[in-house]
């Protein structure tokens, strides 16, 4: 048995999100397809980070076992001739038989587009979140850098969601940086909990908009209640764009 | 009446090209129709280009006459919210009664854009030409280099297409650069005959896969015959970014 790593790019907008449904189709199910009509094994994928549906990724990290002696460089285009244009695996390698693509990761990196400007764009509506007032991208900076460290996020944890051990993580780092018309919010972290670099998005972007001061990001965080944050941001702005390991 | 210019931006990939036919859909019926919606006028759009079925446009112009007494800083709103998602007018002004966008227009800009990597993406197959052979673009730049110029381009015209005055044209400039994974050639002239740079991009792709020398696209250029040229590159890869006057 070899244990198997890829790197993997979608366009999320056609998926019911990353992890295996019993009927909608899903990347994991596309993945999992794939591989099995290669192999003929039933192999079980795990992925870095489990998107929404919706979100994108440019670098996500799966990994599975295999006893298929398919030599490891052959993976990618064995596996792209078998998937959709929409996803495509960029590379492979051998891992050690007791890599996981999710609890091996060490950090990954989130990135939210907006496209701020006075018209929407055909070319990136579906990458990108449109916003045609003009934001505060200073502001929402120095928002964003309240909520970096290591911190509490229970505020930016969808509510209602399955319980965990513990709503700490570590926010290596939230910058957000404009390039012409777009904005960009880059959030790279140990985990992160769910929904929470939409609803961050979300909440930064009531003080891009000019209708919360910065300092009310802090209390938010602070008082730790999902209810006194910001809306969820739209899934199709959302991008992971890379995963670490070690 | 007034006669009002369009920036105009559209992904081509699901239209039959720029004008106007009977059945199928294309842009400027589609601009036609939109603009009747909003001023009950039959009008005629005209361009500064008119697109082949496939190609992109980032800064397309058009121009047409009206008698509506809509503000012209409404138009954009206005007719976006008449428009598919597929095509965005970014702005609007009045201009001279004799201006028209094609006759006017003194220098275009195409791009035209190669994915040349490993794998494809997921983000840039409607608007690149996927190129997996690395490709040498020293030796392409070098044979773009021997096309600037006023020169006659008949070699580079769609064999069959109808009869023209003259197949001089001034390519002002020819750039081939690579930023990444994408290979750009940026063609800049006064005017284009058809196919023109499509069949350019194929002639220079032959030297960049290095099946043909550079000094063979000068011999094809001067030949003059469409035969000894390369094939037409595929439309996705072709944009029409900029359109300029006076």
């Amino acid at each position: 048995m070899q244990n198997i790593r890829c790197v993997v790019e979608y366009d999320g907008t056609d998926f019911r999100g990353f992890q295996r449904q019993p009927v909608a189709t899903t990347i994991q199910g596309t993945l999992e397809d794939a591989i099995r009509e290669l192999t003929r094994e039933h192999t079980r994928v795990v992925s870095a980070g489990r998107t929404d549906a919706g979100v994108h990724a440019l670098g996500q990290v799966i990994s599975f076992h295999t006893s298929s002696s398919i030599p490891v460089e052959r993976w990618p285009d064995a596996l792209n001739s078998r998937l959709p244009r929409t996803i495509v695996v960029k590379k492979a390698d051998i891992v050690p038989p007791e890599f996981h693509a999710g609890r091996s990761a060490t950090a990954k990196l989130y990135r939210y587009t907006i496209r701020n400007a006075r018209h929407p764009s055909v070319f990136d509506g579906r990458y990108a979140l449109f916003v045609r007032q003009p934001l505060d991208v200073e502001a929402m900076a120095r928002a964003a850098a309240l909520l970096a460290g290591r911190r509490d996020f229970a505020a930016f944890r969808a509510a209602g969601s399955t319980p965990v051990r513990t709503t700490v993580r570590h926010l290596f780092a939230l910058d957000v940086t404009r390039r012409e018309e777009h904005i960009y919010i880059d959030a790279r972290g140990d985990g992160f909990l769910y929904h929470m670099v939409r609803n961050i998005v979300g909440t930064l972007l009531l003080v891009g908009e000019q209708k919360r001061p910065i300092e009310w990001v802090g209390e938010v965080l602070d008082a730790g209640r999902r209810e006194l944050a910001g809306p969820t941001a739209p899934a199709h702005g959302l991008c992971l764009v890379r995963v670490e390991y070690g």
